[in-house]
């Protein structure tokens, strides 16, 4: 069976973990990892496959001979470092919203356009999380009835924002017990024991950039053009997993 | 200025507490104030005016000389004694879901329905919390517009089940802090750091009880048989304030 060479950017962050657990668990055939992270996180090391291998500072030259990237360090980084790991000949998997609508870019969840990824030319985009999770329930439902249009509300974790999100609401709550506050960072307003409308910035017809993305991206996966969501997104004081609330109109009586 | 002789039921609980604050603030004209508790609670006191009134355990003979009984102390104690309340001649202000379908009953939202409480015979109820909240936006955008339904998400807080899950929420945070467990008691299973769909029981439909008020209570409220709610209620691990996302259908454009 043919190996790849995977470097994961990103490596140390709250997905980077995960997706490490990923490529442990399904046996993934890897010839090669390279973890990389900031210039901060350089120097530390990632444990994979019962092995500690150190993590690299992220440059131009870190995509040298990788067949797969996984980009997982927020737009700033991918906006910067795709467009040379593609130029190097790694085929790129990312997970920031940076690439996501661009018409060459196959937006991908598997259990629902898994084709489209033979279209790919170098990257291949990972829709958002609350995306990926109501579709997966919305998508067997539309193949059924037809989906004219949802109505969608989300309880959001804080591992969504990253390892420093999940610190923050861990300090936060210390702090409360013992009386103390520990101040908002990651997040405009404090997070423990309060729910934040804040996920990603508000656009000026007073949806938030993450509401509008279950309509756009939604259309794009589903191929379908005419796709209408009404969606209100909300980071709620859990550590890890999103849920997300769902009315759906049909075509046909369900 | 005629003065009332008052009784709040569950004067000790999170609601009692919350009606004593109300009636301060407003200087309502209280000529005397009853706090009734469970025989658990009878002996403590409670704060009025910066008097100090020891609660007095319930009974049938609590309501002797009573003009106003609020009722905050879950619909079992309702059931139980506001019949006895009523044949007292106190009119009862009743928190609980128990009698708020009665035909009988005005179902009062002030700023929606006031005009409502003058059809009562010694009853008035209260709507449930998250169908408040959320007529409370919808009312003036019917007016406007003409409401067909309504997609809602809540955000309910734990104050909404009573003192007890608000110590729950708060032992079960401090344990967590220590690396310890502290049992679920009010809840089924943990609301720390955790969101839970169960808000009342589930009915066969897969609805829960609370799930379908907004639409049955806010029929009755906005005097609108046709109206639809497909709602989804859940608890966040937060202490106060309940939050409803919400989508609507209106007749005319808005």
């Amino acid at each position: 069976m043919k190996k790849y060479h995977i470097a994961i950017v990103g490596a140390t962050g709250a997905v980077g973990a995960e997706l490490l657990r990923v490529l442990e668990r399904r046996s993934f055939p890897v010839a090669s990892l390279r973890p990389i992270g900031s210039s901060r996180s350089a120097g530390k090391s990632i444990q994979f496959r019962e092995q500690s291998i150190p993590v690299e500072a992220l440059s131009d030259q870190s995509f040298d001979k990788i067949d797969i990237a996984f980009f997982s360090a927020g737009g700033e980084i991918s906006r910067k470092f795709v467009p040379p790991a593609r130029k190097a000949g790694a085929v790129v998997i990312d997970n920031s919203s940076v690439f996501r609508m661009d018409s060459d870019v196959p937006l991908v969840i598997p259990e629902i356009n898994g084709q489209d990824v033979r279209q790919h030319s170098g990257l291949i985009a990972n829709p958002n999380c609350t995306t990926a999770v109501a579709l997966m329930a919305i998508y067997p439902l539309h193949r059924a009835f037809g989906i004219r249009r949802v109505f969608a509300a989300s309880y959001q974790a804080v591992s969504g924002s990253g390892a420093r999100a999940i610190a923050e609401l861990k300090n936060q709550v210390e702090a409360a017990a013992q009386d103390r506050q520990s101040p908002a960072q990651v997040y405009p307003h404090p997070i423990a024991f309060n729910v934040l409308p804040h996920v990603d910035v508000f656009l000026e017809d007073g949806y938030t950039k993450e509401e509008m993305k279950m309509q756009n991206e939604g259309r794009k996966i589903m191929h379908l053009p005419g796709f209408c969501a009404s969606v209100t997104c909300v980071r709620v004081p859990v550590y890890r997993a999103h849920s997300v609330a769902v009315s759906a109109e049909f075509e046909k009586k369900v």
